[in-house]
């Protein structure tokens, strides 16, 4: 029942590839913990329903597609003339392993009472539209759901843990903030001192903790729920992973991405309608993702007014044939103007191999003068145009990224994040700890901490449809691996 | 040559419930047909990517669920001690059938030539968000990525195929139309003269026939295609499915859906401000839904702010226990306000037992002083607290459908519309014909005409999962047969 | 002390036509109150700026049209020769009277220490964009301008000062209201009770009252004045004016009526892009506007994509030569579509010429079936044509109401909102009370509650240079006595 | 009479300080022009309207002021006992000027005949919203009150009448430009080569040039006017003044300036967003104001989440007491976090004494790294707190300008951009020549090209009013002879 902090992932395999990536649970650790019967069987909701808690055994496929190569293989062997009521099938050792993640949703028994839950709230890293939307639903949720009247909120990030006082969170505090951007919790990057943080949660007697962030936060949180473990405290870790940038490799995608790609239309027009109204004109719009391209590329694909989209997962160059420079040439001479969408994870190879070097300027907020990708695309471009071509061209940059981030989230996101934020206390409530929550395969599913670390980017399938049916538009697309990688040169 | 009008649906069955609903060819009725190769892959993009063409056999299955079935039966009888390279499978013939559809996507080989295309688009039924994005990628999607030039624009539905002139289009006349709602092409209702459409079809000398409408435009379009099939008229009829309500059996969900369920939360919003300010406010917004209530229910669910939504799945009464009045009577002692959402098709049964007979006004555009069930409610509930019972209630009443209507596309609705209309084209120049389009299970499928005739509602993966998590919050939820049906009774 | 109910209006008349309508003084009842230095004469800001505090004897013209006319007979006078330094004038004492009201702004002395103030706030009567916004500025300009520190909000309007609780009132609770719709105070029409308010107002030792409402809610403040004057209380009653529809006859504008004009467009715009896809497409839209068609006027001087407004002010007729029959036929043959503005007060005397009488529904909030002239218009049209003529039509209309007045105010609104504000705070420092705040020829006044029951239509300088200009167009107006009247029907 | 290019300006001045700045007329060089009756009169509109000329004498004085005066001193001395119907006025020789301008509008006369007409339209200089709405009400204000029929649009600036095609614009292709931003006939900076643009004028017999742009435009059609003249050719040059800065002296405001205080509603937002979210949050938008402060300024107030403007009216410093560092740790310390707005304009004092030189890099365009006030504040405040005081900060830099000046006029701009275009057009079919148009003490006139080289900046009443009224909060207002000079700093 081992507490050390070193304990393995829980990993159940099976025959045929299949493998369970579990989360850890309460009773892992703390053995013959109470249950309880799940108050929602009492909600007059309940009765007419069948099926309504989610089943010990359900889990969730990573992959639909082994599965569906397992059915055209049983389809070939039907089809071969067994006519008996049994085939037989054969399924190679060595297939593709398929991963799965426990179901998420409320389960019949749960390991907290009502008043015995007292839950705590933080938010960490950047801004991203949903944040209060999911502390929103968290509240509401345990609040109506559970019956839970003790709910926390820390402010200011990781350090409001032992820095700052808390707030208290009711459905009456919380009722608009859906509508609001931002976090009222307000947010900042690092201050993750571990042991002030466990000390603080156990001495206030928090049981339940809910942490919202993006990667190094998910780490954090992973820290967190070991030294729980290790200490053998009964209080349950969820986390609800926030990357505007959309590049969490398992789950399909994260919160606020809708919004922003939505939000990202207004400056893809302004740059339209900018490059549209002067001879020669470009229009750069910088947008977000360190290390994926999602934002720009939905972004682009919805706007239709995208020529050149530049995004951190295809490497591109400047000068000579098949570089930029040339695409904007050709471009300019056909329609007289242009619009390019860039990440601003693109292209940060050509900047270190001139020399401008990012890394000692990482801990200056704000400061992206040197870093800034779309300020260093804009400049060479004029450098080579207008300096060394002596072409007349009309450059405007647009950089976005604060506009997007700090927007209430759209109707589609408020959706997602009331599911995100259920699944997150069902878990909790059921006793599951060290978890994070997403959809995987549109399933939402309860996946464990270590799985987030490594970052695979993957097209869901609209994308993968989308790319494969734009290509004769001009985009450049490489499948390499598991990734559908892509720049994209859209003409016309 | 002609097989007739009564030539059956093309069904392709296998063992084990395997069906494919095959979509017919013109090669089905045009023996010897000349086949070219893609000029996709003349395009420098196509170079670089592997796999890009569709392969034949490619199909999409409509239900995961009995492929996850089959899996987990797999896996109980692995991990039930087979420890040799083969198990043995018990499908029983019985199983619930398993349908597919064929993939949709760009083929290795064409049966039209570039020059040879002469296609048209016609744009029928009410308005929807995205009929002009539709009509845009259609465009520019032959232009560009096949080299056709000629595409004419069918104005005013069915009946501008012989009343009316065209409009031709190209990727400059459509640049900007996606930013605008409505259609550039006008529409109508009716107008369906089947042997003047195909008359004037074949007098154009026009090959290709895009038809974006609802259920009864795509019935239309079959029986088009029935008749151009019997005169042995090689004309490809590729059908775009429009319906606002997500009405939709078959595929995953309709065009200009989420921009609708985005754009609803402003008459929410306008109705909740008003509850919120008046004593025992009542703020009551009718959403469409014919049939189906799912823009009710996500608009109800991305808002947060609604207490009651009322569709046409869930029959409700207003009197008695469990009646509309005693939730109404409830939350407002509660919380002294209270939003009502409901669907246009919404007790629709209540309204007929009452004697207002629906049945003959249905022809007057615009007349919905009778029909009208949010009038009605509101006129009911007015009736019933302030005349007998005596109480002070505010009552707004918002029905904002034509404003939802006639807004452009979000861009996640762009995204999706473009892939609709990549779909139909690629599908055309294959030579398949007398299908429409849509996403089965995430993937773009081309599905026969046949199908769309019958109605049956699903809620998606993230819908049923919301369900589940939600309905500790109070929602009424029957799950009968294949359906999830719900009203929506939120309290908090 | 009490002057009684029946006293004058404080109207100081001097020659020419000169007449000052005052408004009353605290001292006007109570002798020797002691006055104290404005706190604002401390503040930093102060000691830079020359001329802060407004003169008392500042007064603002509400017509500068005679000033001009004047200036003219001086110049007429001044070219025909005479050359002294002095020109002789000739003033007819029958001139047109102009008369002027009292400057509004903060005076160089107050009736009220900081910590003697006991302030409260009430809305009453329905929505209007901005009420939240004036009730922030009221709380956040005494708090910050004058130290005051005891604000109450009274909820649900009149009635709220006897039947509820009052809410404290800080820069903190408001702080972000004004981007919320409604009003957080709540509000209702009717509720009340001279008595019953004014002993509320005096048990609970308030001394300044800030009434936001329309004209009913003003006369209602009149009354609370000249009960507070009788029983010679040392408490200022400061009304501010709201009316969407922007008819109060002395003040330029109403709060709300901008954003009223923008976020009527979308109702404009919808309208438009239904007319227009269909075949003889009318789209008839209905705004706010009782007595004066203000909104309707601008929103369709805006949009530029209206073809008719009906307005109260200009009586129109449906049948014959003239009528609105002919009008749509005539638009529909020339331009295939077209869409109709409609204010709410508008054509009344034809459904009460019709015996559908509206003066039993009053009360009956949110019933407007028959009241509805855009319901009823919409009726008569469609009866017109499609069974008596026999034309297809298709015909939508869109009553927007509620979605505009819940909306927040715009960013133009919100600078009017604080001047608003801040002239009525200003106003109850000095002791002025009985006033309404509002600006007259572009400066902010305090205006005698008596003069706002007498309503007269007047455009501003620029509506009536706009209806000037846009004659051309099709406009047809009549300017009778002091009025400009206009029906505007607009080709092209 | 003269045809030279020196000739003076047409002033016209009386006693008492009065002068007209009138514009010149065709005739004054090309005399026994023939005239003709306005064709408006035929129109149904007109016969119902009295009054519907403007008068040839009709003039709009710039101040009122002096009038108000004036009657203050008619109604001391009439208070003064005289009891004749005459009086008395002394109007000192030295009063102040008042400078009047010829009243804009359609005139009884009209010196073009509409077939003989053949107008153009260009824009120059950077974007701003409303510059299509302008366009599109010459065209349609040309078409339906004159009946012209020849306009063409010049593409891409002064530039486009010598190096580029025209395009032909008829009402259908202006119907919904005023609804996208931008100009539709593109735009350029520079170009103007005065003897081939009146070549291309007169080579084309073009005889109506509409002229939209800013100051250097406005002088570039000052000397195309005087050419023209020289020429003796009968062309009337009329100018449409766009600048979004809203930095004209004379006229009330600049189209595009209420859309822009909208729009930049959601820069500050978002700053205001990401400044609460974070510890030391310090939010910084840039505003667009070269030399004037108007948008920065209404914007802030708009917004009341704004804690600093610094706009280029009003010097300010960074260090020492009074300077910005102070303010800023003052408000940290009291609020947690802050919104600072800075003009373009602002500071450029500072950054010239740095030895930043701005002068070089004018003709960049886009490249604003070392020009841009708000990146060089921004990095100053992360110098001193972070490296000097080791203070950690959250400081986030929006810069919304090219989103600003992209998007579609607002309502109330579009009402004021056909006014704008009416009056034009009204000016150069009565034969006037060489003038702007703008509003004038809220009356629509001609304005002298000279007239606009001086910028005095001043507010209007509103403007003024709110400055008196906000004084208490903080903010600092110098009052310096004919400006009002303002930078605000509002705690609280």
């Amino acid at each position: 029942m081992g507490h050390g902090v070193d304990s393995p992932p829980k990993i159940v395999t099976g025959s045929h590839g299949y493998v369970l990536e579990d989360v850890p649970h309460l009773i892992d650790y703390i053995p013959d913990l109470a249950t309880y019967p799940n108050p929602l069987q009492d909600n007059p909701a309940y009765s007419v329903v069948k099926q309504y808690f989610v089943n010990m055994d359900d889990t969730v496929a990573q992959k639909v597609c082994e599965c569906a190569l397992l059915m055209s293989e049983i389809r070939k062997l039907a089809s071969g003339g067994l006519t008996s009521q049994e085939i037989l099938i054969v399924v190679h050792k060595d297939s593709p392993r398929e991963t799965h993640f426990r179901r998420a949703g409320p389960r019949q028994k749960v390991y907290f009472e009502s008043d015995e839950v007292h839950a705590c709230i933080v938010t960490c890293g950047g801004l991203c539209p949903g944040l209060n939307t999911v502390i929103r639903e968290i509240v509401c949720g345990l609040y109506d759901m559970y019956g839970v009247r003790k709910i926390l909120g820390i402010e200011g990030g990781y350090s409001g843990f032992y820095s700052r006082n808390t707030i208290s969170l009711t459905p009456k505090v919380v009722n608009d903030i859906h509508k609001r951007g931002g976090t009222i919790l307000g947010t900042s990057r690092g201050g993750h001192d571990t042991s002030k943080i466990v000390d603080s949660i156990q001495d206030r007697g928090i049981n339940q903790v809910y942490i919202i962030g993006g990667d190094g936060t998910q780490k954090g949180a992973s820290v967190i729920f070991k030294e729980m473990r290790r200490r053998g405290l009964k209080v349950a870790i969820a986390g609800i992973p926030k990357t505007i940038d959309n590049d969490i490799a398992v789950i399909d995608k994260s919160f606020g991405f809708d919004t922003a790609v939505e939000e990202a239309q207004r400056a893809i027009n302004a740059a339209h309608v900018e490059a549209e109204s002067m001879e020669n004109g470009i229009g750069i719009v910088k947008l977000m993702g360190r290390y994926s391209g999602f934002i720009a590329m939905y972004a682009t694909l919805a706007s239709r007014d995208v020529d050149c989209c530049l995004i951190p997962e295809s490497p591109f160059y400047l000068e000579g044939h098949g570089g930029v420079y040339e695409f904007i040439e050709r471009r300019l001479k056909e329609n007289g103007h242009m619009v390019i969408v860039i990440a601003e994870g693109a292209g940060q190879d050509l900047l270190l191999s001139e020399g401008i070097n990012s890394v000692n300027q990482k801990d200056a907020s704000g400061n992206k003068v040197l870093l800034d990708v779309g300020l260093w695309l804009s400049q060479k471009i004029k450098d080579h145009f207008t300096r060394r071509r002596k072409v007349v061209m009309n450059l405007k940059y647009i950089d976005p990224t604060y506009m997007i981030r700090a927007v209430p989230s759209n109707a589609s996101d408020n959706v997602y994040c009331t599911l995100l934020a259920h699944s997150a206390l069902h878990g909790a409530m059921a006793g599951y700890t060290g978890f994070t929550v997403g959809p995987v395969n549109g399933r939402h599913a309860y996946i464990p901490f270590h799985i987030k670390s490594s970052v695979v980017l993957s097209l869901d399938h609209q994308g993968q449809d989308f790319l494969r049916s734009n290509l004769g538009l001009g985009m450049q697309m490489e499948l390499v691996g598991d990734k559908d990688l892509i720049s994209i040169l859209i003409p016309g």
